[in-house]
This record gives C-alpha cells, sequence and structure tokens, in this order.
C-alpha cells in the first residue's frame, strides 16, 4: 500500500491532498509504469476517507493521463505519461508573469506575447500532420548501437570539456566532405558549427545579426520557428510572397533589409524549388543591399526528380550566406545535432556565440556521428530512404488525383517529406480539420504559416513516416470527410 | 603515394599548394591519425618540385601541428589534430568582422569586443589548471555503456521530437527527487528544464531578465563564463567582494539590481561557503529589491566536512531563485546535460526561451542518464569520487603546508574540486606561472577572475583529476620553481 499521509487540520481538501501524493508518486518513479493502483474503495478505507475523496481524486488523475484503466482490470500507472498536457505553454501565448515580480528582459517580454511556436497536432489513428518526422522505424538502430558501443568499449570518447567550441573536428570535417559533394557548398572544417539541430542556427543567426526593430526578409508562407525566433529578437518583418519557383525575387525591398531567411531546396510549407536565376538574383540583391542570407537548407537530401540545384552558398562568391543543415530529417529528430556554415570572416564571432550559449555540442553523440558518416552508413540510409518516400509520395499524389481529380492541386511534389496542397471543399479550414479529425485523419492546415491572410483550402501532408497503405487508407478517409468525387 | 595535383602555372606558390591540400587531406581524414608521411625529399622527387618547396610545406604544418616527427622515426600524422590552434579566438578577443560587410546586431558587436571567454591553460606534464574536470578515468563507462546498449537494443528511444523543450520527463522526475533529497531544492518535476549545461542554463537566464545598461550584481572574484554571459547582454555589472563565508551581503547595492549570480556551494573561485545566515540575509535583499538570485551550483556535491548548508532555492519562500545544476562535474563534462529549476510563474517563459533556442536536449542521452540515476549508479559513483577526491585534497593541503609552510594561505578546502591559495613568494604572478611550466607544472593564476585589479599571489589548483603521487611531485616542482622551505 501507498504510504499517503493526509493533513486532516490543513487547508487542503483531503481530495486534493491524495491527487497531490499520488500525482508526486507518479512523476518520482515510486509508481512506475505499469504499477497497479487499489480500488478507490480499498484506498478510502486503508486512509479513512470517503470514497468520494479517493474517487475525486483518481478522476483528475485520469483525465490528466497520471492514470489509465484497462476494462476490467483495474487502474494503472501509463507506460507514457501525460507530457501533452505539460507542454501547454510552447503552442500559445504564455502566461506573462507579473512584471512587478520578474524584471523581464525585453526578450522575456516578446517571448511571452509571441503567439504559438508551432502548429499544435492532435493524435489521430492515420495522421498527415508529422510532416518534420521521418520514418524512424527504418532507422538502423543496430548499426547506431554498434558504433556506439564501439567507441565506449574502446574508451575513444572525448569525455572532457572539447576545447573548440565548434564540435568534434572528425564530425566537421566528415561534414564539409559531404555538403561539398552533396550541395556544391564550398567551405573548410573551420567554417562549421556543430549546433544543436537547425533551430539553435537560427537562433544564433538572429542574435549575432538582428537588432530589435531591424527588418528581416521572410518567404510567405514560411517556417514558424524560424518566424517566432526572428520575433523574439525583435525584428520587423518583411512578408515576401513565394511561387512555384520559390521567394519571388522581384519583390524583395529595395533597401534597408538586414537579413533574408531561405529554404531553397523546398519551401517551407509550399515545397517549391528555388530556381536557379532566382538564386543568382537573390545573391546579387544581398550583395546590393548589403543583407544576410540565411540558406535553411532542412531537407535537401530527399530530391526524386532532377539533379539538385547548388546551394546559395556555393553559388555566392562574396561571402553573405550562412548556411544551416540539419541531422533531424535525416537521421533522426532526437540525435538535436544540425551544423551552420558561415563565412571565414565570421567564425571567430560565432565560435564565441557557441560556447557562450552551451559551450559545445554533446561528444559521444558528434563521434558516433561522424562514424556513421565516414564509414558510409548515412548515404546507404539516405539513398534506402530516399526510394521509399519516393514511393510513398507517388502512392500519395496518385490516391489525391484519384479521388480529388482537379479539385485538388499539388505543389512541392519534387522533394521532401511532404505535400502541399490546394484543396477545393467548400469548407472552411476548420470544418475540413473537424472532419477529417472525426474519420480518424490528422490533417494540417497551411494557414499558420502565413503572417497575412491565409487564401484558405490549403494543407501540408507529411508521408514519409506513414505506410502506403495508411496512406491509401487515409485520403480514402478524407474524401469522406470533404466528400471526393466518388465519395 | 599521396594524389596531389599542382597547378604549376597558378598565382598560388607551390609549397603552399602542397601545404593546403595535405591539410585539407588530414581534416577530412584522407590522411589519418598515424599515418606516416614520405620524406620531403621523397615527395618533392614524386611532384617533381624543389625540396625545398615540400620542406616549407611540411614545417609549416609542423608548425601549426597538423604533423608531427618522432625522432628517427619520420613524420606523422598526430593523433590529437590542432585544436588548440583552432579555437584561438576564445581566449582573445575575436576579431571584429567589417560590419559594412556584416551587419552585426548590438550583441554581435559586444561579443566581438569582449575579453577572453576562459583562462587559456596550456600542457604542461603535471597540470593543475584543469580545475572543471573530474578524474575522467574514474568513471564508469561500462556502465553507461550497458545502459546505452540496452536502450538502443530495446527501442526504448524517443527518436522523434520530444513535444515537451524542458527534456524527458523520467529524468526531470529523478533530478527533482535527486536535488529535493540532496539539496533541499523545492521543486516539481514540471520546474526542472534540461539544459545543455550550465553555460546554457546562465545565457537563458541572462537573456530572459536583463537588458543592455541593467545592473547585474557578481561576485569579485567569480567565474569568467557567466561574466562574460552577462557582459554579452550589456549587463552593467557590480561587483560585490568574497570572503571566507561567501559572498559579503552587507555590500549589496540599496536598489536597481536586476538579477545576482551566486555560487553558494563553492565559491568560483575562492571555494568558500556562503554562510547560513548570509543566504538569508541574501534572499532577503532579493525579495526587496526585486532582484532574481541566479543559484549556480556547479559542483555542490562534493562537500567533505560538514552537512552542506540548504541552497537558496529551498530557504526562499517568494520564487525569486533560478537554480542551475550541472552534470559535467558528477559524471563529465562532454555530456553537457544540465538542469534549470525556476519558479513556477515562469516555468511557460523559460521553456519557450529553450524551444526557440535548440527545442531540447538529445533524447538518448537523457533517457541513459535518467537510468544512471534513478538505479543508483550516480549516487555510487559521486560516493566514490567524494572518498577518491577528499584523499587527494589532503593530499595537496599537506603537500602544500609542508613545503610552504605559512607562506601559503588555503581557501575552500572543505568542498569541490579545486583548491584557492594564496602563495607569498615574491614573484609576479607571471612568473610563478612561468617558472612552474619550466618545471613541468601547470598553474592558473586567479587574477584573470577579478573585474578590478587582483591582489596577485593567488592561485587556483584543480586536484580531482590527478593521483596523489602527480599531486606529490607537482607541488615538490612548484617548490623548486619559486622557492620551497626546503627548497
Amino acid at each position: 500500500m501507498l504510504p499517503l499521509l493526509l493533513d486532516r487540520a490543513g487547508p487542503e481538501p483531503l481530495h486534493r491532498q491524495v491527487y497531490d501524493q499520488l500525482r508526486a508518486a507518479i512523476l518520482t518513479g515510486r509508481l512506475a509504469a505499469g504499477d497497479r493502483l487499489p480500488s478507490s474503495r480499498a484506498l478510502a478505507q486503508s486512509l479513512g476517507v470517503s470514497r468520494s475523496t479517493t474517487v475525486l481524486a483518481f478522476d483528475q488523475l485520469l483525465a490528466e493521463g497520471y492514470l489509465v484503466t484497462r476494462t476490467g482490470a483495474g487502474t494503472y500507472v501509463p507506460t507514457e505519461l501525460p507530457e501533452l498536457k505539460l507542454e501547454a505553454s510552447p503552442t500559445g501565448p504564455a502566461a506573462l508573469p507579473p512584471t512587478t515580480t520578474y524584471p523581464l528582459s525585453d526578450y522575456g517580454q516578446r517571448l511571452a506575447q509571441t503567439g504559438a511556436l508551432h502548429v499544435r497536432t492532435e493524435a489521430a489513428p492515420i495522421t498527415f500532420t508529422h510532416y518534420g518526422e521521418p520514418a524512424l522505424d527504418q532507422f538502423p538502430l543496430e548499426v547506431w548501437r554498434t558504433l556506439t558501443q564501439r567507441r565506449l568499449r574502446d574508451h575513444d570518447v572525448p569525455l572532457g570539456y572539447e576545447r573548440d567550441a565548434r564540435g568534434y573536428l572528425p564530425l566537421r570535417a566528415a561534414i564539409s566532405e559531404y555538403v561539398t559533394r552533396a550541395r556544391a557548398v564550398s567551405c573548410h572544417p573551420d567554417q562549421i558549427v556543430i549546433v544543436g539541430g537547425s533551430q539553435q542556427a537560427l537562433d544564433l543567426a538572429a542574435r549575432l545579426f538582428v537588432n530589435a526593430g531591424d527588418r528581416v526578409v521572410f518567404e510567405e508562407p514560411g517556417y514558424l520557428g524560424a518566424r517566432r525566433v526572428f520575433e523574439s529578437y525583435g525584428a520587423d518583418l518583411v512578408p515576401v510572397p513565394v511561387d512555384e519557383a520559390g521567394l519571388q525575387v522581384d519583390r524583395l525591398p529595395d533597401a534597408g533589409a538586414r537579413l533574408v531567411h531561405v529554404t531553397p531546396s523546398h519551401q517551407f510549407p509550399t515545397g517549391s524549388v528555388l530556381s536557379l536565376p532566382r538564386r543568382l538574383a537573390l545573391l546579387d540583391w544581398a550583395e546590393r543591399v548589403g543583407a544576410l542570407i540565411v540558406e535553411d537548407d532542412y531537407d535537401s537530401e530527399y530530391r526524386y526528380i532532377e539533379r539538385p540545384i547548388p546551394a546559395l552558398q556555393g553559388l555566392g562568391h562574396h561571402g553573405r550566406v550562412l548556411y544551416i543543415g540539419t541531422f533531424s530529417k535525416v537521421l533522426f529528430p532526437g540525435l538535436r545535432l544540425g551544423y551552420l556554415i558561415v563565412p571565414e570572416a565570421l567564425v571567430d564571432l560565432v565560435s564565441r556565440a557557441k560556447w557562450l550559449t552551451d559551450r559545445q555540442a554533446p561528444l559521444l553523440e558528434q563521434a558516433v556521428l561522424a562514424d556513421f558518416i565516414r564509414e558510409g552508413h548515412m548515404g546507404r540510409h539516405v539513398r534506402r530512404m530516399r526510394t521509399l518516400y519516393a514511393a510513398r509520395r507517388a502512392c500519395l499524389t496518385q490516391a489525391l488525383a484519384r479521388v480529388f481529380g482537379d479539385r485538388v492541386r499539388l505543389l512541392g511534389d519534387q522533394s521532401g517529406m511532404h505535400l502541399f496542397i490546394s484543396l477545393e471543399s467548400g469548407l472552411s479550414d476548420d470544418k475540413v480539420l473537424a472532419r477529417a479529425k472525426a474519420e480518424g485523419v490528422g490533417l494540417a492546415s497551411a494557414a499558420p504559416y502565413y503572417a497575412g491572410a491565409a487564401p484558405g483550402g490549403e494543407f501540408v501532408l507529411g508521408y514519409a513516416h506513414l505506410t502506403e497503405a495508411a496512406i491509401e487508407e487515409g485520403i480514402k478517409r478524407l474524401a469522406r470527410a470533404v466528400g471526393g468525387l466518388h465519395g
């Protein structure tokens, strides 16, 4: 039996005390996943309280996901604790703490007032909403295990402080070799800083180059995680629309822009690819107005049709491009490793910022990743995934065409891990999402990615993590939800 | 033979081309650690160039540490590439890039003009300068390996995006339990944010609460890595001196301070412990002037004499303390994991800042660390190290007393992983350091930790990583260097 200590004379109601103590026991692991709880009746008896006290406490814990019931088998601690509930904040504006109590900086104040950091995705039997996530079940975890094992067994891990904030040199050398070959990026390992995913690269770039009030050109629609970073530093965002050939460079402001954020390989969320003439024009513009280009190449590895267009970084000759790559899409997001490639003149400065921010990325994972790349595992995995995702993409585009005909327009189907569609349904986006959800399909609207008014009827469909059967079934259900050709 | 391609008609001198291509081959791993190079004569012959060309290239590579010679055995690629050289920047002011070319933010400009980020330590046969580093050879790497192995074998790793920026809940629960018990910290797992080492916690705290021009109280002398963070955000630092009982709270400014950074368990660098009366006075002061306290508890685990004094966080009742802990000292620095414990009213805000900065800490390492703590390995390791470090500390204090008598005064000998000494030698600090180095002893002056003028003659001696034999020998040599009682 659990040792709960109730303070009958205290101000807290008894059911609240039972709730608090059970929750604490679950969170600290004293009650572990799978543990069965006594019945509310038995617990009430042992504590000498009324049954309504224990029922109230259980109900609250069940509602919050700290407990689950299995029909006819009692009440258990679930294997998955309710983290979703705990993350309430990042999807909505933070509760601004009273500034009389807490002296927030300007950054802190802006952060407290900013909108949602990411688009909320809800659970559904078939979900197209995980568009940042690769097919995790396909990752060669056994290879990763062998490489990790080898490093640990041979004591070949730098356990101490790495002296260089840019990270583990063999990893930087491997990345240098890889981006030079695969992306026509022009760089030396000295110019590479290993970061905690592309998000950290964005934060460093914004902090080093953007003051409050500075103009930052941003793709419209564009990636929310980047937009929020620039907003957090007080940037004055200048939306420039994208079309089938990417950012409309003829609509760039004539002057006054400090920085431009672009996703040229696979524009987020539309999926369009920035054309070569526009790349050259963008580089010219940046040189002319004195702006820096942040080239966010978040999923350039997955390109299915033509040869990739060289990265802006390699096309430019004036050191105006900060190039961002990540391993979240090619390996797995939980790894939290990416890289920022900077012009030589900025190496010192960016290294210092990285050191002050968190000194350096974790070393064991950097060492294992270096081995993974150098021994050819990454290349093999990317090739396998490219074939797999191409098949899934084909399945999705065919299913959409079959059930929606010319009521659906596809964008960004040549690369990446998601598809951007425009769907005529005669319904509001919210209605489409709600009806899809009722059919067990998770769908995301593109509207949150617009700074201005969204045209509506646009959706972002992640397919990399879904089997062809799930894709077929999902689109069939979507047709039922919003009325397909034969629905 | 290495395939070097020389462009005889190009503008680059031939020796520079040989240098560049060999360096690239080393950095990209085509020439691996331990590889032997042909002699400069043989290489010259095979390339059809004069021997002076290859000698010039080799000399440059040798000078920069990309090659080493072994007497009578030729020229090799070293196992340690010259990262020290590459990190030139963080130890001195960065080269400010031309602002006409690069539009630096105010943060960027301040960073470029700030002094060294950390105290430079040079290699020596016996070095007391690694005072942040635990005895890495004592870490139970095989246990870590087994736990990592188990997580990877059971596919029990969250590979995708963790939804909660605060990190892996079971780890937060384990930390909550640990700090409550060991440090009398009062917290719920919800209040814990897993960060990339204490450095990230400092950066987040400074960014969220300090505007340029704000007054921040800072220990004098104090931890350089924290000072530089506050400076990078433009803080107006108010130095308050420390003595044997820690920060002199009666010298705190009457008003206008936004934040105070303290290291109460083991003041860095003096090692003094903030007394209980002063802790209570500091909390009162913070409440009165409306300041936040950043309690940096970087090595509280190693306390040898009395029971530890409760953390400020647990003594305070007004939610004015941000508590920082790290696993760099109890486990190993390369892990890059620490935690920031915040008042409930600030949880949302700090989570958002963490999400925007790098989304979350890496998940496999968080999961393994949670297992390491919950299964008792951390407790066991800390107890073993406490015994080991206590013996090394005793050895060091005895050796110092023996060779320097009352010319040496010890501070901070009750806890932590380093000792702070004041030594009468009649020499300048630079002279002491140079003479010690000539005897093969690495020593660090405390002077860089002062914002104002340092009294001189103060040194910081790390001993956790040194065997008793090395400590004895090191102090003997130090006596030879600066003249001991019997030297």
